[in-house]
Formats: structure tokens, C-alpha cells, sequence
């Protein structure tokens, strides 16, 4: 089987975040700090009606990794628990493409500011897409493995971004 | 700015659909086929514990799109209505990658049988993530531009993918 697609990645845009060496493992959900997107010149016509969406998709490549990926990782808040990569958001996976859902505070022209974005700063962007209700939203979505972890509701709070010291 | 990223794409599997001409725009809700992922053997051990979630994103490269990208789209079911393809979920995008949002039915080795995936067979998998509940699970999403239609349910039919003909 063909193992390498022939096709090259654009960079549709830059990722700008207060995070310049340590980014959290999801989004934040205080807002501690600017979160903007921003479109390069040519493909800002392709944001017309973007704002009248809540939320949205942001698609980004983890330009900081170096390394392989491992098909078992450990996710760092998991407390040394070890899943298939694919069961996981660690960004070292065979394509390092990083996937977000964040609310759209306002867009003016070819920036978009939303909510916390979990991705270093100068992150390239490779795609919006909107987030639809029903289509997206899955209500009885469940957290998978981790919800066999003895520490379920701890780890939930990493899981939703809140900020705790314990 | 920097164009081309130095990155290839890898594939991880093949999608295999019964759509071999013709692919719904939507996922669809009835399950009138088989749908399957196939994970290339390597990647195999990166499937434990994905069987535990209810759902699944599937992140595939949109492999019969020839033309270039456009920046304002006409989603075929929203009657003439032109749109910002950032604002649409039109394959044809600057980087055709999709995304879907699937049940798992079950894992047997290295196939996950799905619910229904709006791709044609053959499909190139690029990646799976976990869905997991409040972190990708938004409940005040909202329906963007559709909301503005005057055949707002009607469209929304087309969003859940529930087959009507009218």
C-alpha cells in the first residue's frame, strides 16, 4: 500500500498564543491571554459567514515535533496509563495534525479571535472548518478509557480545562 | 509568508464505503452498507483502547478533488446560498482534508466498523482521535448561516443526514 500521499501541506495561516515554550494539554477555558488566528491574504474571502458560528474547527500542523511517533503513548495528566496513540490527542502521531474546537469571539478582517487555543505560539494553520450543531455535537458522547481510571473526576478536569492544584 | 510546508502526508489506512460514484454530502443516519476503516498493520497497536468511545473524528485526505480550491462555496443542498468555504464542510478547500464525526460499532483487529461515512471507497485515512465528551461535545453549538435560511428545517434535515424527499 502507498505509504506516503503526494501531497504537500499549504499553510493557510498563523495561530497566535501567549504559549512560547509550554503549551496546556487542551484548551483553557479561562481566558488568560490572546488567542488569534490569522489568515493569509489569499484565502480571506473563505471566511465570509464565519462568524455567525458559535463554534469551529481549527486544524493545525505540531510544527515543534521532532520525533517519531509511537503507536503507545501515555498522556502526561493520565498518571502513567498507556493507550494506542489513536485513543489519544498527543500530538506525535503518524500525521502530526493537531484538531481544536474553539469559540469565535469576532472576526475582523483576517483575524479571528477565539477561545483558548492549546498550540504554540506561530502554530501553522491548515484549515476552519464550522463546527454544526447536531452534526458535530454529539450528546451522548462518552471519555472512553478514562472513564476505568480510579481518579475519573480529577482527570475530567484536565480533560475540561480547569484550572486545579491537586 | 511560508507557503508549502515541508510535509508529506502519511497513509494510515483505507475507507472502505459503499459509495463508489456517488458519496452523500452528509453522513447519513441509516446504516445501508458496511462501513470500514482498514489501519495499515504498523499502525495497529496505536488502536488500543479506542473501542472504549462512543465516537470517533476520522480525518481522511479528500483524494478525487482535482480542481483548486475556491474561496466561496454553494453547499449543493443550501439552494444557491454562497458562503465562505472556511464556513462550509466542502471537500474542496485550500488543504482537502475532512473530518467526520463516527460511532464505533466495533474493532476487530485492525478494522473499525463505523456508522455512516460520507466518503467515497477507497478513501486515504489520515487520522482517528478520541471524541470525548465535553471537550468536543458542544451543546449551545449553533446551525451558523443556516439559521438564516427560510428553509431552515429543511436544511437541517440535510445536516443530520435524514433521508426526506421533498
Amino acid at each position: 500500500m502507498q505509504e506516503n500521499l503526494n501531497y504537500k501541506l499549504k499553510q493557510v495561516g498563523i495561530i497566535k498564543t501567549p504559549y512560547q515554550d509550554d503549551a496546556p494539554y487542551q484548551p483553557i477555558d479561562v481566558d488568560d491571554g490572546e488567542f488569534c488566528i490569522v489568515v493569509n491574504d489569499q484565502y480571506v474571502d473563505g471566511l465570509n459567514d464565519l462568524a455567525k458560528f458559535r463554534y469551529i474547527y481549527v486544524m493545525y500542523y505540531a510544527h515543534r515535533i521532532t520525533r517519531e511517533a509511537e503507536m503507545i503513548v501515555s498522556p502526561p495528566w493520565a498518571e502513567g496509563k498507556r493507550v494506542g496513540v489513536f485513543s489519544s490527542r498527543s500530538p506525535l502521531r503518524p500525521n502530526p495534525i493537531g484538531l481544536s474546537v474553539v469559540r469565535v469571539k469576532s472576526i475582523v478582517e483576517n483575524r479571528i479571535y477565539t477561545s483558548g487555543l492549546d498550540v504554540f505560539d506561530g502554530t501553522p494553520l491548515l484549515d476552519i472548518k464550522p463546527y454544526i450543531k447536531d452534526l458535530d455535537s454529539k450528546t451522548d458522547a462518552n471519555y472512553g478509557w478514562v472513564e476505568e481510571m480510579d481518579d475519573m473526576e480529577h482527570l475530567i478536569l484536565h480533560i475540561k480545562g480547569i484550572p486545579h492544584n491537586y
